[in-house]
């Protein structure tokens, strides 16, 4: 047992840390949160960086209303509680996975600014990047394209508290990035987002 | 908007996908569960098999108390209740680290075969390896060891509902692994593990 222990002491000296997964990437874990309208092109964008950031070697993965709300919040439903849970969860499984070292792109509506500073503040505790990336779409123009059909139901009355027909969508205030969408092509909001990655010293060790 | 709307289409026939993760790092994404009694040496060997991975280049992360308590489920208890959600909650997490590539290490008692059970089947549905560690060691060696005194007070009735004490421990039946402490030093654990991720194609793209 003596022997055991002495290496167990030896083995703990050197748990793997934030720094070696960042060297051994090349970049620096971030999450990079997409807020917006539906409709807005939130993981339209998410999915074209993903793709861009890949052809540099650099490991994104995205965090959805696909991958999220049939796994890790498929207990939570739709009431204000329920709401404001479902984004602390995905911010607090984002942090995991920026403190992994990958950049973890999440679109999500996210309407509420006190959400959204929740899941800021938790990764500034953690000393962890936060980018909020406020995809910006005037009303009009998301419900003109209207992907879903989803605005044209809440128009009709069947679907209730949606944001910005009958629920409100707080913009961010100070977003760490701007897109406007309505006069954007989508390479350029890739390159907008990209440069400011890059500025930020996260593609990089 | 006609051009915009075509370049999307372009972009999400391409969306990064799991195998795209995989050749960009070598490995293949999975979950290693250890499960055993306190003073087991779960963490221990989940550090260590940190350790020889990064060696080989490889990306693991660690899910344990520290990192979940306090965050992703701070507001769980220990009711039964409570206890299942935690294990949910982890093992929805640790798919999602699956899928992004990753070898995610998870260290926690987990005294409950149906616990364990739901998070394999979870792995199962998204055709994703899960392999259990069955870190075995007898309630008398745990209790000689009690690194944090934890045994001591469990018996003086200072912890209620105490794994292996006032509380099951159900050991697993059929694991991937099974770890005999009592007569292994830690590199030899670390090394049977390995062996098997390696067997498995988990250490390759």
């Amino acid at each position: 047992m003596a022997e055991q222990k002495a290496t167990n002491v030896h083995w703990h000296e050197g748990e793997v840390n934030r720094e070696d997964r960042a060297h051994l990437l090349g970049q620096k874990g971030a999450t990079i949160w997409f807020t917006g309208l539906s409709g807005s092109g939130k993981s339209t964008v998410a999915v074209a960086l993903e793709q861009a950031l890949l052809r540099e070697g650099k490991l994104a993965y995205r965090l959805d209303g696909d991958n999220v709300r049939m796994g890790l919040n498929k207990n939570l439903g739709f009431s204000a509680e329920d709401r404001t849970e479902n984004i602390r969860r995905i911010g607090e499984a984002s942090k995991l996975f920026a403190d992994a070292g990958i950049l973890c792109l999440n679109s999500f509506i996210s309407p509420y600014i006190a959400d959204r500073d929740i899941v800021r503040h938790l990764h500034d505790e953690g000393n962890l990047a936060f980018i909020e990336v406020f995809v910006d779409v005037s009303l009009d123009e998301a419900e003109k394209r209207d992907p879903k059909g989803l605005y044209k139901k809440a128009r009709a009355g069947e679907i209730k508290n949606f944001t910005g027909i009958d629920d409100p969508y707080e913009a961010p205030v100070n977003p760490e990035i701007h897109l406007h969408t309505d006069n954007m092509t989508l390479d350029e909001e890739v390159d907008i987002i990209m440069a400011a990655l890059r500025q930020r010293g996260l593609l990089s060790a």
